[in-house]
């Protein structure tokens, strides 16, 4: 899907550790006992297991828990692009279903479509692993705002 | 926003029992301390109180588990005019961030914009309690699917 | 939907003629017979008629098309809010298409859930009549960006 | 974005004549002189000259009709896939935007995502070239539905 494609280059060169300290202040990736496993600038991975704790009716992962590995990851992308100083905020983001979260664990992946000064518009995907058999689950569209000279640290 | 407004006919009399014993089995909305507080004909809410382990880097509620309690109160809304015997799937769902997640409590409402027989258009929104002052804090539109006939149990 | 009703004071309050000439100056209007028949701090409607021009493969108005009077709506609104000398440019935005397009015109109606400084989310819906029946066909989500001391002008 | 890439066998062997019949019964397309350029199973192109005629206040193409080739890409994608007999409706779409619509004329490519029964989400984008510059001005997330056995011919 990418006729036009970039590669990025980070304004803040100590990107990879500002990423890595606001990932640890979230609770939340503590609490669903995610990981980062890929920080690239533009591109963040992030990991988490099967947790019964999270599911839905039929004993799938909730689609919020999808959304929130799904929105972490797009966020994050966008970070790894900001300048030092900065913070993420999401404005909005889209989920698109694509099937049952069922699996071992899940893997989301967001991407930075477009960069700017005040809005980033990231991809992210989330791929289900099964039996060492790998299937998209979810899709988003993602808009992050940086904010700055703000009472806000990240 | 509603020069068009409806009032729902529930197909099954029997909607709240159903809704509810769903409810209960999502695992997801006990570990969040959430419960339904409205159930009618179309329109669900569902409240839940702030939880430290499930905040973002800044404190404030992850927006992956304001999504979650939004994503359920309209699949529940949407799920309450489904015929017995019915399931409800997210197909999608678009949620805006109006302001940053802080309060004691949270409410959910999902209400049905358009029911079909397959596919159910919802509007959420999610209002943040704090000091008894409500403020809006997130706003969706989510697509919900009736799935009959299949394996799957509500 | 709506426990948190706001009213909005405009900050120009010019903005009348202010949204009167940017949509006069948005071709497209003109191509689509389309006017400005409300207009309001935050709240604009748009109607046209149908065009035999403009619809798809079934003889429908296209969903594009009512993507654009229900975005114009909601920028307008947006708009309506901003001050003397800004710009307004849509960020992104999301349609459900409710009904097939069909009737013999169109009103589009957006208004504004949140306005910030930078960025202004708005809800925005179509009704089609038909023969004096009114019938939603469409509903929006829209982020709409305030643009300022750039060489746009609006 | 696709760890998982997958290529697509179309249900009808006669796709082709079959999306190329329901393109040439969009009015919108001939008024928009749209053309398809790319057709393959799951994947197609429409380019479109600028068009002074559906332009918004700052002269660019207006957003709406960027959305307006974006989900007939979509659309035809999706309906390639479908099997012969059936029809496509547009259930939602989510477009983000960019860069300004200005350029000599855009291309937008829709590509299935998630083929399905019932629902399939397709991925679009819009390119426009400028001098043979190119630049990517939006992006989609479209969700289709397929029609079958209704009063509607496509």
């Amino acid at each position: 899907m990418s006729p036009v494609s970039v590669a990025f280059d980070p304004r803040d060169p100590d990107f990879r550790s500002r990423v890595q300290a606001s990932f640890a202040r979230q609770q939340i990736m503590t609490t669903l006992h995610a990981e980062l496993i890929e920080l690239e600038p533009g591109k963040v991975s992030i990991r988490m297991p099967f947790n019964q704790a999270m599911t839905q009716q039929h004993g799938y992962l909730h689609a919020g828990i999808i959304g929130t590995i799904a929105d972490s990851a797009c966020g994050y992308a966008a970070f790894s692009l900001m300048p030092a100083g900065a913070a993420v905020l999401s404005v909005e983001y889209k989920l698109n279903l694509l099937a049952p979260a069922e699996g071992q664990e899940f893997i989301a992946t967001g991407q930075v479509l477009k960069p700017g000064r005040t809005l980033t518009v990231c991809d992210g995907e989330v791929i289900a692993l099964s039996n060492n058999q790998q299937s998209r689950i979810a899709s988003m569209t993602a808009t992050m705002m940086t904010v700055t000279g703000r009472d806000i640290q990240d």
